[in-house]
């Protein structure tokens, strides 16, 4: 079964009315915000990758789900395969970094053993509170389209990370993405839609605006670059295409009345209109989509997308 | 690492109040009591086990961790690797059945690939609420240890699914656990000390009075033992002491005052008293202990007992 196959089988099964559909990325229970990822040894990461990073990136990118909900955290359980000493050994130190930065209490979990040579597959389960947030489908048409922070960093410290040499800022945003936790706090009350950014700019708007029932134009001209991805990969149009497209930036991405200026930085990308569909621009050069709009291995999320709905990313 | 080494590591981390010093079975947050359990195909289910069986028993065994606090199903999250339609379909189909079973909601969860013949690894994580129920580590010296249900069932059952002929009722009992919600419910407000049987009656009751600063008697001669397993394997001493280490029976062990008695259906196989360690009679016949007190795959545990700690099973 695709993913989209089986995620609309899971929606004929009894739901909880905290799991909003299947159609968001956090399910709601008692006052809580959760979320849920599993990461599998060359699927989501790479056997060469430091543990420490694994660590850190697990928890990270489950806490970014929270800041788009403009959660506090409250807490994270670990499901995860003991393998070799140096490899648990260097997990844990960067698990004892990530949860120290992120102000992340260990709640429990489970630990199992693995076939020999199986790859490892690890859960990250994590909760807030006083979410205010609104969900990715909230936006109205003639809304303002933004995002946090600089956008491409992390897919450029991909190419770092296979061997193309680089600045350690880019490695660092693929290997140890920072959740938007602040931003998320300051933004949730006054914005009508946010998610974050982790397939790619192009295909999380389009997400977006197909929860809200619009369409939405982003801007390749618009898109905030830093000046460590300009200085790897230039920001002619090629490059801002690949910078909107590669995901795991992990910033947030949100739709705001046309007037109304956020109290955090970020860059004004795009803008919501009645319709439906994805519309990419340069400037003023309409351009056409490329074939593909995030991450190859997330490419079934396309599927999703065009079918209306959204994966099970909880 | 050890599986004991890991979670001493993560006891030196930052640790939520709710994890309970990673002491017990589950966690609390927000009223919640959660649990978490991960299966791997080859280590806790076999390449050929029925997929809906394999879905009903990764339900049913989180929500035994909830029967033994006896909290009120709330939902339950899923974590899954999609790899053939057929078994996905079998598994959603299983999963229907489970769900329905214990009117326990979906919550939401995520699905990911795997690389092409990886084992299968599954999580659930399960929610309740209302949760009376005492821990794990609230035993009194002099009080009567009960276990619900009988014992032994599931053990004989894995022997069937392994091909050895014998009834059906104790296939079921090993491939489709029933959790003891009602009876945890019924019992949790009036015992001292309450936990599951999962790895073995002998293992887990050692667990129940190391972590109340206890010891513990349990009597052979006193195991529950259903007609349909005495059939299959009689009720020599052989029989029963596989019946105490055969582990994966989900019946509730709970420690209470020597005078009362359960309002459940339940059977009286020991007793609790000041001092340490596990000590095993046959009637009025002292035992040496075997030298596996449970599952093979889930030996490492007893030195989880030795050290005074216990798993971490959330």
């Amino acid at each position: 079964m695709t993913e989209a196959e089986f995620i609309a089988a899971l929606r004929r099964l009894p739901l909880h009315a905290g799991a909003c559909g299947l159609l968001d990325d956090t399910a709601r229970l008692a006052g809580l915000t959760i979320t849920s990822d599993t990461i599998v040894e060359g699927v989501h990461f790479l056997a060469e990758d430091p543990p420490s990073d694994v660590a850190w990136k697990l928890v990270a990118t489950n806490l970014s789900d929270l800041a788009a909900k403009g959660a506090l955290v409250a807490g994270v359980l670990l499901n995860y395969p003991l393998t070799d000493d140096s490899w648990d050994r260097a997990f844990l130190a960067g698990l004892d970094e990530v949860l120290r930065a992120f102000a992340c209490p260990l709640l429990g979990g489970d630990t199992v053993s693995l076939p020999a040579g199986a790859p490892r597959v690890l859960t990250a389960t994590a909760f807030g509170t006083d979410a205010a947030g609104p969900s990715r489908g909230g936006a109205q048409a003639g809304d303002a389209l933004w995002v946090t922070g600089t956008i491409g960093d992390a897919g450029a410290g991909l190419e770092i990370a296979c061997g193309r040499p680089g600045p350690p800022a880019l490695l660092a945003a693929y290997r140890r993405p920072t959740p938007r936790l602040t931003e998320g706090r300051a933004l949730a009350p006054h914005v009508h839609a946010m998610m974050d950014v982790s397939d790619g700019l192009l295909i999380d708007a389009g997400q977006l605006a197909t929860a809200s029932g619009l369409a939405v134009a982003i801007d390749l001209a618009a898109l905030p670059l830093s000046a460590d991805l300009i200085a790897f990969a230039g920001k002619d149009r090629t490059a801002r295409l690949a910078a909107a497209t590669a995901g795991d930036d992990y910033e947030l991405l949100f739709a705001a009345s046309a007037g109304w200026t956020p109290p955090v930085a970020a860059t004004r990308v795009g803008k919501l209109a009645a319709g439906s569909g994805l519309a990419l621009q340069d400037g003023p050069e309409a351009l056409p989509l490329p074939l593909m709009l995030g991450f190859e291995h997330r490419s079934v999320r396309t599927q999703l997308t065009s079918a209306g709905g959204h994966d099970l990313s909880q």
